[in-house]
């Protein structure tokens, strides 16, 4: 399948939860097919890390594309395993992308580290804030303006409005962009109104990537973290199975009887391993 | 120093920012002093996965015990290393057990996954949560009551009270206990009331754990997830490794131009390195 891809655009789209952003997915799923593009949206959602339950999130509004074959729209869950989404997401991707959709939306429900991650690892990464934003995202803030390409305030008819503006214009100003600036777009994803503002962003972010060779350089950066991200885990699926046998339970007896401390039984298991 | 330790009771005290945990820390300091206990605090801050910047939250209230050598107080940011936190805390633990403080109380300031998990890996964990508290956490409900040993709602003088403790009873009800069952204690850290409450409820997890061999189970659960981290750890700094030199440039270079998929690659990188 793989050779099959690397024709398909991905947009990351991050904010906090109720920001609006799986309407604003709908806009643009309309814009896209409007164009006469084919569109898939793929809407991570966090989970207990204990229960694995997923919370689907306002998928419901979307089904008015359930019979466009033009649009493909499915939610995925991390079940609790974190490292599994940088995983998963990927290969996800992929799938939609050697399925033959130009376009894939790669939407996260949350603001934490590893929601804006994955986000983060798209070709345009969008960030959606709302009037009076601040709180909401508090303890993440510099974490979503640095993976911004293109920042929206959806309810843009709201108040506090030119607040938030000023706020994001201000952070902007203080922070090392060198090259590309984040547009700032206004929507009201309820309405449609700035859909095409924000498909113009994407458009020009898009166009300024491929200008500059920067898009196959993102790329580039991606496979590399994607492919340690792989080795990593089939050295850690080893240190799973280094973690059992009587060896290892004689030195976490010690560890436990306090004869030996953790990092020297973790030195000698994972020595065994590498021998 | 390991040996030294295996002394500490340790209380992580976690619930979304702003519901009133370091003062309630504060309060649990004051009532250990007065019953002439030593006991540390370590407030463990979310930081942006970019800047490293933390976030230092209400320690300016702690300043009240700066003087008292008995009491000791310190901040940790994950600076963005998600996965550090989980290395880095259990020794910060260890030197204040090896230290000889009896109590160690571990503060996390979010919700989020990971700080459940290290607020989590305590011997008793309290979870506190705010009338009407539903909203704030509504991504990680499940969670939050799956790791609590103790339940707090603190700021018990604001309405919703009654609505928000029918609900973590119907939230208890409904979960699989087995053996312990959370307490809901009502606190108002602002003036003290419920703090022996808390303070009681803390004593009797630990008396139920001490009293069926159940405290050491958990820490000999918690030493081998820590061993467990530390290999894989050493394994993935064995990955960033192999992730360099002419053969791994060769092999990226495969990927980019899709004459490879990203997981064959890894599996040729990872086996020379167990060769």
């Amino acid at each position: 399948m793989y050779p099959l891809g690397g024709h398909a655009y991905t947009v990351g789209m991050t904010g906090a939860p109720g920001g609006g952003k799986s309407t604003l997915s709908d806009r643009l799923i309309e814009r896209a097919r409007a164009a006469g593009g084919e569109i898939a949206v793929l809407a991570v959602d966090p989970s207990s890390p204990f229960t694995g339950g997923a919370i689907l999130g306002d998928r419901v509004r979307m089904q008015g594309h359930a019979t466009d074959p033009g649009v493909f729209i499915r939610s995925m869950a991390s079940r609790g395993h974190l490292g599994g989404l940088a995983l998963a997401v990927p290969e996800a991707i992929r799938v939609l992308d050697a399925a033959g959709f130009p376009w894939v939306v790669l939407e996260t429900v949350g603001v934490g580290q590893v929601e804006v991650e994955v986000a983060g690892a798209a070709d345009t990464t969008v960030v959606v804030v709302n009037p009076g934003w601040g709180d909401a995202v508090q303890a993440n803030k510099a974490g979503l303006l640095e993976v911004a390409d293109v920042l929206v305030i959806n309810k843009a008819d709201r108040p506090g409005v030119e607040e938030t503006e000023r706020d994001l214009v201000a952070m902007l100003d203080m922070s090392n962009l060198s090259g590309w600036r984040p547009p700032i777009v206004r929507t009201i994803a309820s309405t449609g109104e700035g859909t095409d503002d924000l498909w113009d962003a994407i458009s020009g972010h898009r166009a300024y990537l491929e200008g500059n060779g920067m898009l196959r350089e993102r790329r580039s950066r991606r496979v590399a973290e994607e492919v340690e991200r792989i080795v990593a885990r089939r050295l850690e699926h080893r240190a799973r199975q280094l973690c059992s046998g009587a060896a290892y339970e004689r030195l976490h007896r010690d560890v436990l009887e306090r004869r030996l401390d953790p990092y020297t039984a973790a030195g000698e298991i994972a020595a065994a391993g590498e021998s």
